[in-house]
């Protein structure tokens, strides 16, 4: 067997024991009795750890170096690329360091739960000191290695190909206009009625209402489940793909659309070419590639009224509801474009998530490059806020610097994925309508030429190219924030 | 670390990656989309192997020599004991039989599936010889080692410490009473007016019940879950005891008592000992034992009257039933406890089940130990049915000596498990009933006395104990079949 055939056969062995990880994962969230998670813990421990043994096998440097020598077509070449990209993100960082800051990430996130609700920032900062700083060994010894700086280490693991050079200049434009956006629609909806929901959404129905819309947006049963768990996500592998949400009897809004957003994940994930199953070059190309396919669902699709539409006939006269008007297309879309500054970024509308997340960006790309410390962060955010929405966070803590639990566990530079996938979605758009006729579309009630052209120029593409490649050959260019400025003040304004 | 700990640390290694083949196969039973079987099969075929790899590695005879010098207690004995036992199942068999047998044993189950109902015995015959050829092979191999006939080898894999010179005495006495015992319980009962149901009993009523009777049983939530598949069983790891049942909307009767079954698997589970997790001699201690948990909550517990009040209760004014007296205890005691002679096991009350078992033990010994052939299996099944039964299976291999999926992939040894079990329960409970009060516990609604003793004399044991010893610590006796007899005779006569 060549190198090739040999580093494709350990692949698939590696995402053999992945599927698993992935399954008791998905398990552990959304069945799993909580007396069951110390020995799955143990499990699932000693599966990540043979994972990483198989990751880091000392054939594999042979194997790289011999497969570039050997002849290999276009995508046999992004077939190693990528598996090289993943080797080395498995193997630069010594065993003992990613051990130090597992171990003080759980400690971290583990007390957080507690500290935030308390408020305790002193507390909470002790222990995050230290991840922290295993985050800036690690983010050092990845730049360099990549020859970058250390915060653009982090977040090539999330966002291969991004820099913060590129993403300096795209929040610039957006921070130009944004809080004024904001500002505009809120004067704007102030004069709006709308009927929020005032009564009693069974869980059975809301699931219900969602099984149709998941069908609406030909969510594939054959290979995939919707279950509940405390935090929505969407898990399980290509061929099995398991998304979850979370049920509130008061309401009914954030079920749905949190399903059309965990379903534009899923379809992302079970459209993935099957001939590349295993290999991680046929997996999701980015964590921001990701979240455009679940934020077209959710806000290109799911908050346009041509779809609004749909979700209003599946829900008419599904509750017993005495109000009125509830469930017009006029209301809903009044209800799921509600804008308002606030302090908590996963309950944000789709206008003011920006703020949030270039908040975050600006705060951590700092902290990773050195240029601030921990003590400098709740002050810094609370600048921000100030700058951005106009909220002061000084001395609340629990509202500002310490809601996200993704610091606790040292995943830098994962937040600007949010607001790139918004991002790419815009752009996805605007490149569809020049070809297809979405409102006429959604109309129809069969959406498939969407689908098909999100298939053909993401889904399909795997990550056989990187994300430019991918961005420019979909769209005739590059990552352009303008067409998210544009949707948004078609929306908002 | 000297070799017993290097043997703990081997088996809790094991044992991590047989919770997660124990999840995802529960996984692939119970919600599973069918699309995502053939990347789960690869997965957890690349589990096995791993397993497999792990439970013959080298070291491990150099770790049993030298543990078996080392200065053990008596505990620590026998978890040697019990592990070396796994580690020579594991070792004995050459790869290339045990990869040979799997796949004749699937492709025969799977031809098995559409032969079945066709009665096609000739080509079902073709696939089956080789997989009888194999386990012939398999079993002459064992036999040498263990210095026993090939069919007590194949035993020793369900139940360790029995062999067929035992079983030829116990069931020589139960086919010795057990037809007319049957003849008179079916001429009693002829007389008896009882009610079937003829309704609809919704799935969701029907696992409400399910659950109210598991809280009644004392089974831990908080450990465990119920479900639903086609083949009900008991999965899951003992932290996380994962059952199922399959609900028929036509009638109440099985599912319920399915419940009381596996909620017997899943308390002997739950109430294994803590201190020897993920270790074999923490497991249960043979298939037998464990069915006689089950079957010591269906057929001691669950058909006694005063169980039956508990059902009665639990079922009255649940269901829109128009029929009057149908969950009275008396209609059923009749309906759980009704006698007839039938062709499948599966289906064959707890009167007329030790026949089924027999017959299949004494043809699936004499076709190991090459007493007969393959092609004398028809008419042996038909003349064993005919004299403990009496019905004709002759030209009917469909309702004979196909009915049954253990032999199609060589389970052989499996069988006399069931009746074991039920003998040992009966045993059980005969002793039990000397200090304890049955009827008077089950009157009050709280099961704590009969669990406790279950739990002290059975359920702690783990695998510390060879069956013999098990059963003698706990009864003052070996098994003995008068137990069940009477506990027939009671009910039936
Ligand atoms: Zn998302
Ligand atoms: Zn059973």
């Amino acid at each position: 067997m060549n190198a090739y055939n040999q580093l494709l056969a350990h692949s698939k062995k590696i995402s053999h024991f992945q599927h698993l990880a992935s399954i008791t994962g998905w398990d552990q969230a959304a069945v799993m009795p909580s007396g069951g998670a110390s020995a799955r813990s143990e499990a699932m421990a000693e599966l990540s750890l043979h994972i990483h043994q198989l990751s880091t096998q000392p054939q594999l440097g042979e194997w790289f170096s011999e497969a570039e020598t050997e002849e290999l077509d276009n995508t046999q070449q992004a077939i190693v690329r990528e598996m090289k990209q993943e080797w080395l993100d498995a193997t630069l960082l010594p065993d003992d360091l990613v051990a130090a800051k597992s171990l003080a990430g759980s400690r971290c996130e583990h007390a957080w739960r507690e500290q935030r609700p308390n408020n305790d920032w002193s507390g909470f900062a002790k222990n995050w000191q230290e991840v922290v700083k295993l985050s800036q060994e690690e983010a050092q010894i990845r730049a360099e290695h990549f020859q970058c700086t250390p915060y653009d280490a982090m977040l090539s693991q999330f966002e291969p190909g991004t820099t913060s050079a590129s993403l300096d200049v795209v929040f610039a434009d957006v921070k130009s206009w944004l809080p004024d956006m904001i500002d505009q629609a809120i004067a704007k909806q102030s004069g709006e009625t709308i009927i929020q929901p005032n009564g009693h959404y069974p869980t059975h129905i809301q699931k219900s209402i969602g099984l149709d819309v998941m069908n609406l947006l030909q969510f594939d049963f054959n290979h995939g489940r919707l279950d509940e768990s405390v935090h929505p996500f969407c898990g399980g592998v290509p061929s099995d793909v398991r998304i979850t949400t979370r049920y509130d009897e008061n309401e009914f809004v954030q079920a749905i659309m949190g399903i059309v957003h965990e379903t534009g994940h899923a379809r992302y994930e079970q459209g993935l070419p099957r001939s590349l199953a295993g290999l991680r070059a046929g997996h999701a190309r980015s964590m921001g590639i990701h979240e455009s396919q679940s934020l077209f669902f959710e806000m290109q699709l799911g908050r346009n009224p041509h779809f609004i539409q749909h979700l209003a006939r599946l829900s008419t006269g599904r509750f017993d509801s005495q109000q009125p008007n509830l469930f017009t297309v006029d209301n809903l879309q009044k209800l799921y474009t509600r804008v308002k500054k606030d302090f908590i970024r996963v309950d944000a509308d789709e206008l003011t998530y920006p703020a949030h997340i270039i908040l975050r960006y600006e705060i951590e790309r700092d902290l990773m490059n050195g240029d601030i410390t921990v003590s400098d962060v709740p002050e810094l955010w609370n600048e921000k806020m100030q700058q951005y929405l106009g909220l002061s966070t000084r001395g609340n803590d629990r509202l500002g610097c310490m809601q996200d639990i993704h610091w606790t566990d040292g995943a830098f530079g994962y937040f600007p994925s949010y607001t790139l996938g918004a991002m790419y979605a815009a752009q996805f758009m605007a490149t569809m309508r020049q070809s297809i006729d979405i409102e006429g579309v959604l109309d129809s009630g069969d959406f498939s030429p969407i689908f098909t052209w999100l298939a053909d120029n993401v889904w399909q593409k795997g990550s056989l190219y990187t994300t430019n490649e991918l961005i420019t050959q979909a769209t005739g260019e590059t990552l352009n924030p303008q067409y998210f400025k544009r949707h948004l003040e078609q929306r908002y304004l």
